[in-house]
C-alpha cells in the first residue's frame, strides 16, 4: 500500500518515511493510503484499537507504542426520550479518547526514529502525548494555558515531561509551541495527519460493535475536530471497503461560549471569522480558530448534519445528569451529552444515534464537589 | 445451580434470594454455587466481565448493573531483568479495579431490590460503589476518612452520593458505617461475598488472555485483600472445572508501615495480631486488621506463596519509575509494583508471572507533582 502526505492546499506530496508535520508552503497535510479489512482477523484479535493493524499505517509492528488501549464500551441511554449509545472513551489510559490519536502518532514518532517532541494542548491531548512518549522513551515538552486543570498538569508531570504553563489564551499557547517546534518535531494533534489516523479507530469500532453497521447519526463535541475528522474519515474508508452502507450523519457540539464553526456554519460560509471567546466549563473544545475548520464544515454539510451550540447552563446541567447516572465525566464531555439532548428535543435523526464521552471526570473535577 | 450464603464461622447457611450481608452469629458469609464456563460462548462475546455469565451469580440478565466494564489490557514490562504481565485494572469506569466488585454486588442489590445502602471505604470502593449506585438508582452513603483525597470525594459526590468524612482511622469509619447499616443495607466490600464473586473475573480474564492457561505467580497489594480472595476463588473455580491445571502462588505485598497480614505470615499464626499502624501513601491497602485476614493467609499459604513488605521509599521509587513509562496509577498500585521488583530480585518464581495495577493515578494526584 503506497501511503503519501498529501497537502490540503497546494496538494504538493510526500513519501511518509520523511518525519514532516506541515507541507513546505505551511498548509496542512492529509494522510493518503488505502486501509484494509479482513474482518475474521480483526474479531480474532485483542479488543483495542491495534485489532485493525491492516488500516493502521504503522511499517513496523515493532513500533508500535501501546498499552493495549481501545475497543472502549457502547452503552444505551435514554436522551430525551429517545436512545442513544454513548461510547465511553473517557476509559482509555489517559482518560481521554486523545489516546486513539497519540497511540498512532507516538507510533509514528518512534518508526521515524525521533527522540524529542513538542505539543501543546488545553490538557487532555497534552496529557496523552506525553503518556505514549513516556512508554516509548521519547522525551517531549508539553504546552498549556495556565488555566489547564491542576490534575492533568500533574498528570503530564508525572510521565516525565517538561511542562510549560502559558499566561494567555489557547491560541498564546500554541504559538509558543509553534516557536519551540523550530527546533526540534511538532507531535502536534491538530496539525500532524497520524494522529487523525487513530482517532479513525473511532469509527472502525463503534461499526463493529453495531455488527459492522453504520450509525445514522454521530453526535460529538467539537474543537479542533480531532474526533468527528478521523472518524469521518474511518467511515469513508469502510463505506469504500463495502462493510457499511452509509456515512452516518455528523452532528457538531460546541460551547456556546466559543462557537465559531457553528457561526460559520450558520452564515454558510466555509471560511471561519474570528470570534471573541467567552469563558466556558468545556475547556477542551474552546478553541476560537480551528486550524482544520474548514474540513470539519464540509464534513458536516456533506452528511446532511448540523452544527449546535450549547449553553454554560446546558453544560452544568448535563454534567450533573450524567454524574447523578454513574457517568463522571469531564465538562467538555458534558456538552456534548447537552447537544445530543438538545439536538433529539428538535429532531429525530435517523439511528442508532451515537455520541462519546470523551474525558474522565477525573481530569476536571467539578468545582462544586471539591470536599 | 442452587446457591447459598455460607458462615465462615458456624456454618450456617441461607438461601441467596434473603438480602444479608453477616451470618446471625456476626460472622462473615461466603457464597457457595457452582459455576459455569462454555469456552466458545465466552469468546464469541463482548470484552466485559458479563462475557462469563454462566459464572456470575446474578439470576436475571435485566439486573445487571453495568457499564460494559472489564477485560483490561494485560501488558507486559521488564522488572528487575524479568517479565511481568500487569493487568490494568485502573481503566474500570470509576479508575479502579473495585468495580469488578462492585458491577456484581451492585447487581445483586437490583435483584434484592434494596434501594438504599452505606458503605465505608479509603476511596476507592466507595467511588466505585457510588458510581454503580448511581447507575442503579439505588440511594447510597459512602464514609471516608477524613485524609481521603480529594479526587475521590468529589468523585462520590458527582456520582449524587452522601458522603460522610470521618474524623478518626480507617477502623473508626467502618465503625461509623457499620452503625448505620444498623438501619438499612450495608454494601461492603469486606463483608459482602457478592463483591468477591465480582473480583473472580480478575481470574478468568488473566487465564482467557493467557490462552486459557494460568499464571504460574500473582503478586497483588493487599489491604483488605478483596482482589487476591476473589481472584483465588476464581483460579480454583477454573481449575476444577479443569480448565486450568494449577494455581498460581500468590504473592502478597504490604506497605510495611501497615503490615499485619506480613507479621502474622512471618510468624506462622492464622491470628492477626494486632498492629499500630503507621502513616503510608499507600491508602488503598492501609487496613489495621482485614476482617478475611485469616482467609487470605490460608490463601496464600496453600498456593505456597509468600508475604513481602515494601518500604515507602519503595513505594515512591516505584511510582515514579512506573509514572515515566506512562503507567500513570496512584501510589496504592506502586506498592503492588514495588512489591513485584522486590520479589523478583531475590527469587525466580515459575511464570508467567502476573500482577496488576487497581488504581488510576488521577485518584490521588502526588503532590511533588502540582502544578
Amino acid at each position: 500500500v503506497a501511503k503519501r502526505l498529501v497537502c490540503s492546499s497546494c496538494r504538493k506530496s510526500y513519501a511518509v518515511r520523511e518525519p514532516r508535520w506541515r507541507c513546505q508552503c505551511g498548509s496542512l497535510l492529509d494522510l493518503e493510503f488505502l486501509p484494509r479489512f479482513d474482518l475474521l482477523k480483526i474479531e480474532d484479535r485483542p479488543p483495542s484499537i491495534w485489532r485493525y493493524r491492516e488500516a493502521l499505517p504503522i511499517e513496523e509492528d515493532g513500533n508500535i507504542v501501546s498499552f493495549g488501549e481501545g475497543f472502549t464500551p457502547l452503552q444505551r441511554l435514554t436522551v430525551a426520550g429517545k436512545e442513544v449509545l454513548f461510547k465511553l472513551d473517557y476509559l482509555f489510559p489517559s482518560g481521554s479518547f486523545k489516546d486513539r490519536g497519540a497511540a498512532l502518532l507516538v507510533s509514528k514518532l518512534k518508526e521515524w526514529g525521533i527522540r524529542q517532541v513538542v505539543e501543546d494542548s488545553s490538557g487532555n491531548a497534552g496529557s496523552s502525548i506525553a503518556t505514549y512518549c513516556a512508554r516509548a522513551g521519547i522525551e517531549c515538552r508539553i504546552f498549556v494555558p495556565r488555566s489547564t486543570s491542576a490534575a492533568k498538569c500533574s498528570q503530564i508531570l508525572a510521565c516525565g515531561a517538561q511542562l510549560h504553563r502559558v499566561d494567555g489564551s489557547r491560541e498564546d499557547t500554541e504559538q509558543a509551541a509553534l516557536a519551540a517546534a523550530e527546533d526540534t518535531f511538532y507531535a502536534s494533534h491538530v496539525w500532524n495527519p497520524f494522529f487523525l489516523q487513530g482517532t479513525r479507530t473511532f469509527a472502525f469500532e463503534v461499526c463493529e460493535q453495531l455488527g459492522w453497521r453504520a450509525p445514522g447519526t454521530l453526535a460529538a463535541a467539537v474543537g479542533n475536530g480531532s474526533l468527528l475528522l478521523g472518524a469521518y474519515i474511518g467511515f469513508q474508508e469502510l463505506m469504500q471497503a463495502r462493510i457499511i452502507d452509509r456515512i452516518p450523519r455528523l452532528v457538531a457540539v460546541q460551547a456556546q461560549a466559543c462557537a465559531p464553526l457553528v457561526h460559520a456554519f450558520d452564515k454558510g460560509t466555509s471560511d471561519i471569522p474570528p470570534i471573541q471567546k467567552q469563558e466556558t466549563l468545556a475547556e477542551g473544545i474552546a478553541v476560537a480558530a480551528p486550524r482544520r475548520g474548514r474540513q470539519i464544515l464540509e464534513a458536516v454539510r456533506r452528511t446532511g448534519g448540523c452544527f449546535i451550540a450549547v449553553t454554560e447552563a446546558e453544560i452544568q446541567e448535563s454534567l450533573m445528569e450524567m454524574g447523578s447516572g454513574g457517568f463522571y465525566i469531564e465538562p467538555t464531555s458534558a456538552a456534548a451529552a447537552a447537544g445530543v439532548k438538545k439536538f433529539l428535543l428538535h429532531h429525530t435523526p435517523p439511528g442508532p444515534v451515537v455520541s462519546t464521552l470523551t474525558g474522565h471526570g477525573l481530569k476536571a473535577p467539578p468545582r462544586q464537589f471539591a470536599p
